[in-house]
C-alpha cells in the first residue's frame, strides 16, 4: 500500500508508541491502539507522533528506532528499517493529575459509558472545576502548543491527526492558529446521546463540542455514536445537522462526522500466539480443561465491562443445568484496572464476591467452575484464545472491543462468540455471534448455554466467517480507508 | 370554551380521580396528572375514565358526581353539576404487584429518569422477565380490553386518551381492534435517547415503541422528549422518521410527536393557599423566619429530585458566605415515597445524612439551617410557596415539575425561581429563572447566592412575568391545545 495522504502529519494521543522505565529501558506500549498507531506511522512518508510523558520518560524530541527492538536514536545515528520521530510533552504533575485522574478518568469516561446512576453520581464541585480549568483545559493547551509548533516546521502544511478522550479542545486551539490545516479527530470511547452529556456543566460540554467541531472529520467506531455526536451538536449547541450527509455546518467550514471500526495488527497477534509462552499455556489449560469445555473473558476490570452480571449469569446457567457439574470452566482473565479510583476498587471488591457466590455455591474438591486470575499476561491470553470453546464479552458499552476481533482469528477449536449487542464489535460480528444483552442475567445464561451446545458444523461456519471478516478489515484497512478519505478532503481544498 | 372533539371520549389513566377509604368514603385523588384530567372531563360532553382500582375501591362502572364534594350516584340519581362515569378496572394482586411494583416502578421509572449506573444496576432475571410477561403486559391487556368494551359500546367511533408509563402497550392493543379510531398517549415522564432504552432488552424495549406507534399522537411535555422518541423509532426499530414534520410512517399511517407543556389549575391552587390552614401556616412561617430569608423546595423522596446535592450546595453556600449565618432557613418539605423500594429507602437516609451535615456544621442555639419535614400537606407547602424567598428545582430529570409553576404564582414576597435545566417547565421557566445545573453542587451555591441578593426590582419583574406565562399556559389551555390538534386529526379521516 503507497502512502495515501501527501501530507506529513502530526498525531496526538495521550500514550506514546514506548515507554522507559526507571533505568531508562524501553518497551513497547500496550493497548489497541498504541499498536494501531504505530502501525498506521509505517504507511507515512513523514510524521511525528506527539504524546505524553511518563514519570521516567525522556521529554522533547526523541528519534526512535523501531525494528528489531525498539531503541533511541543519538543524532548521527542511521538505521535500516522504521525511525519515528516522537515529541515527548512534559505534562507537570499538577496539572497532568487533575487532567487525567479528576477529568479524563474518571469523570469522561464514566459519562461516556454511562456509568453514573444519576440520582447521586456526579457531584462536582470547586474542586472538580479547578481539575478542568487547571488540568484538563491546561494540558490541552500544552498539547496544542506542542502540536502547533509540529504544524510551524512543516510550513504550516500538514495532517493533525487527534486521538481520544483526553485532548478534546486541541482541534479547535490548532484551527484558530491555522485555518486551513487538515485535522481529524478519532474518539475510541462510545459517544452517548444529549442527555448524557448534559450532565456536564453547560460550558464543559460546550467547550468539548466546539473543540471538535475544530476539526475536519469527528471519528469513532460505529456510525452509531457518529450519529448521536450530531444530535449533540444539533441539541445542546443549536446548530442544524445534515444526517444524510453525516455533518454539520460550522461557519464557512463543513465538519464531517465518520465511521471506521478499528481493528487488529494479525501478525503480531499470531505472533504472540505461536510463542513458546503461549504454547507452555495452551498445554497448561489443556491439563485444567481437559474434556471439558473452556468459557473464557479478557477484560479489564472496569464496571462498563460487566464481569458480575457475566458471572451472575454462569451461576444462573450451573444453577438450571446440572448437567454441566464438572464440564465446564469459566476462565476470567481480568487486567487491574484504575484501583486507585474508588469505583474500581469497590468493582473489584465486587468481582471478587460474584465469582466467589459461584464457587462456593457449584464447586467441588475436583472442580472450580470460575477461575479468576487477575493478570495482565499477552501469551496466556493469546493461549485462551486458541483454546476457548466460548468468549464471553458482554460490556454494557466499549467502543468497539478488541479481544472479540483477537480471539477468532487464532481460536483452533472453533469457539463460539458470545457477544454483547453494546459493543461497537457487534456491528461487524452480531450476525457470527450468540448476542448478549448485558443487563440480562437470564438472557446470557440461556445464550452461553445456547453456545455451548451448539452443534460442531455452525460452530466452524461461523468462526470462519467471522474471522475472515476481521482478517479483511484489519488495522491496516482501517487506517487506508481514513487516510484516504482525508486525503480526499485535502485535494478538494 | 366548547368542547373541541366532537367524539365520545375514553381516558385510560392509573390512578383515577377518587380513591376511596376502608370505611368507603372517598376523597380526590392528589397529583398534577390526576387534577389535570378532572378538569378536561369537564370539557368533554361524553367521556369515561377507565383507572385502576385501589384496594379498598369498588370495581367495574361507577357514576361519580364531583360537585361540591365527589359522591357515587346510584343508578336512578339525579343531580346538577358534573357527573363523570369511572370504570374501575380489578387488575389482580398477582398481576398488579409485578406489573406496578417491579416493572412499572423502579424499572421504567428508573430507565426514563436515567437514575441506573448501568455498570451494576439494573440486573434483570428471571422474576423481571415473569413481572414482564405476568405484570406489565397482563396489566396492558386488561386495561385494554376495558378501553375496547367502552369503545365498542360507542359503536367504535370514540377517542381513546391513554396516559403515562403504566400502559405503553395499550394503543397497539386497541389500534388491532379498532383500525380507524382516534388514540392518542400522554407520557408525563422524560423520555431518554436510544442509548439509555438500551437497558431493556430487545424486546421489551421494541413492545413499548411499537405500542406507542399504535396511537394517533404521542405527547410529551418538551420537544426535546417528543424528539428523543421518534429517535428511539429510528435506531431502535430502524423506521425512517421526519424531525421537520415530527413523524413517522408507520405502515399506512402517520404517528406525530407532539409537546404540550402541561400546567396546573390556577383556581383550585388560590383555594388551597388561600385557606385558613394556608393563613395559619404563613403565620408560622413568619414567625420561624423572623426577617431572614426563606428558601424552599417541595418534592417526593426521589433520587431524581436531587436533594441530597441541593442540600450539599446550601452547605457550600454557607461555608463559603458566613455573613448568611442565621440569615436564612431552607425549608425542606419532602413527601416520603416508595419506602418499598430499596433504593428509595436508601435516598431518604442519605437526605438525612446531608441535612444532618450542614446542621451540625453550622447550626445555633437559635438557627437550624435545614428544616426538613417529611410531610405530605397542601395548605403548608401552599403557604410555603407565598411566603419563600427562593424556591429550589434543581432535579437531575423532571418530565415537567410543577410545583415551580404554582409558586410562581401564588407567591408574594416576589421570590426567585431556581430552576433545573433538566425539568421540562425550565422550557417555559427558565429565562425568568436562575438556572441550576442539576450535577454542579458549586454552581448551585453560586446561583442561591445569586438569588438570595437579586434586587428587589429584578425579582419583581422576573416572578411577575413568570405568574403571567403560568397563568396564561394554564391546564385547561393545555387541554383545549390537545383537543384541538386531535380534533384536526378527526376531520382529516
Amino acid at each position: 500500500m503507497s502512502a495515501p495522504l501527501d501530507l506529513p502529519v502530526v498525531l496526538l494521543s495521550h500514550r506514546g508508541p514506548v515507554s522507559f522505565d526507571d533505568s531508562g529501558d524501553i518497551t513497547r506500549g500496550a493497548g489497541g491502539l498504541v499498536t494501531a498507531l504505530t502501525g498506521l506511522t509505517g504507511y507515512l512518508d513523514e510524521a511525528v507522533w506527539v504524546c505524553v510523558a511518563g514519570e521516567h520518560d525522556r521529554t522533547g524530541p526523541v528519534r526512535l528506532a523501531l525494528d528489531p527492538e525498539p531503541r533511541v536514536l543519538g543524532a548521527d545515528d542511521d538505521v535500516d528499517g522504521r525511525v519515528l520521530p516522537l515529541r515527548l510533552l512534559d505534562i507537570p504533575a499538577e496539572v497532568h493529575q487533575p487532567f487525567y485522574g479528576v477529568i479524563a478518568n474518571p469523570l469522561l469516561w464514566f459519562v461516556q459509558h454511562r456509568l453514573y446512576g444519576i440520582g447521586t453520581e456526579p457531584s462536582l464541585g470547586r474542586e472538580e472545576r479547578r481539575a478542568w480549568e487547571d488540568g484538563y483545559v491546561a494540558a490541552n493547551r500544552l498539547a496544542a502548543d506542542a502540536v502547533l509548533d509540529e504544524v510551524a516546521r512543516h510550513g504550516g502544511k500538514a495532517a493533525v491527526l487527534l486521538h481520544d478522550y483526553h485532548f478534546y479542545l486541541v482541534g479547535g486551539l490548532v484551527r484558530e492558529a491555522f485555518p486551513d490545516v487538515l485535522i481529524s479527530h478519532f474518539v475510541h470511547i462510545p459517544w452517548p446521546g444529549p442527555d448524557t452529556w448534559k450532565v456536564l456543566p453547560p460550558d464543559v460540554r460546550t467547550s468539548i463540542l466546539t473543540g471538535l467541531l475544530g476539526c475536519d472529520v469527528v471519528a469513532f467506531h460505529t456510525r452509531s455514536d457518529a450519529r448521536a455526536f450530531l444530535l449533540c451538536v444539533q441539541e445542546l449547541l443549536g446548530f442544524p445537522i445534515d444526517l444524510d450527509e453525516f455533518s454539520v455546518q460550522y461557519g464557512e467550514r463543513t465538519v464531517r462526522a465518520r465511521a471506521y471500526p478499528i481493528s487488529i495488527d494479525i501478525p503480531s497477534l499470531e505472533a504472540v500466539a505461536h510463542s513458546p509462552a503461549a504454547d507452555e499455556h495452551v498445554a497448561q489449560l489443556d491439563e485444567e480443561v481437559g474434556d471439558g469445555k473452556l468459557v473464557l473473558r479478557v477484560d479489564r476490570t472496569d464496571p462498563s465491562k460487566n464481569i458480575v452480571r457475566g458471572f451472575s449469569a454462569f451461576g444462573l446457567l450451573l444453577d438450571e443445568h446440572p448437567e454441566l457439574a464438572g464440564q465446564v470452566v469459566f476462565l476470567a482473565l481480568l487486567q487491574p484496572s484504575r484501583q486507585d479510583v474508588q469505583e474500581y476498587a469497590e468493582y473489584t471488591d465486587a468481582i471478587h464476591t460474584a465469582a466467589g457466590a459461584v464457587n462456593a455455591r457449584h464447586g467441588t474438591d475436583t472442580w472450580t467452575p470460575i477461575d479468576l486470575r487477575l493478570v495482565s499476561d499477552m501469551p496466556l491470553a493469546a493461549a485462551a484464545y486458541r483454546r476457548c470453546d466460548v468468549l464471553v464479552v458482554n460490556a454494557v458499552a466499549d467502543g468497539m472491543n478488541l479481544v472479540a476481533k483477537e480471539a477468532v482469528v487464532v481460536n483452533e477449536r472453533d469457539m463460539v462468540l458470545a457477544l454483547s449487542e453494546a459493543t461497537g464489535a457487534h456491528d461487524e460480528l452480531g450476525r457470527f455471534a450468540v448476542t448478549l444483552h448485558p443487563f440480562d442475567v437470564a438472557q446470557q445464561a440461556d445464550a452461553l448455554h445456547a453456545a455451548l451446545t451448539m452443534s460442531a458444523e455452525e460452530r466452524a461456519d461461523r468462526r470462519g466467517m467471522a474471522a475472515a471478516v476481521v482478517r479483511h478489515n484489519d488495522v491496516g484497512r482501517w487506517l487506508a480507508v481514513q487516510l484516504r478519505e482525508l486525503a480526499g478532503l485535502a485535494d478538494d481544498d
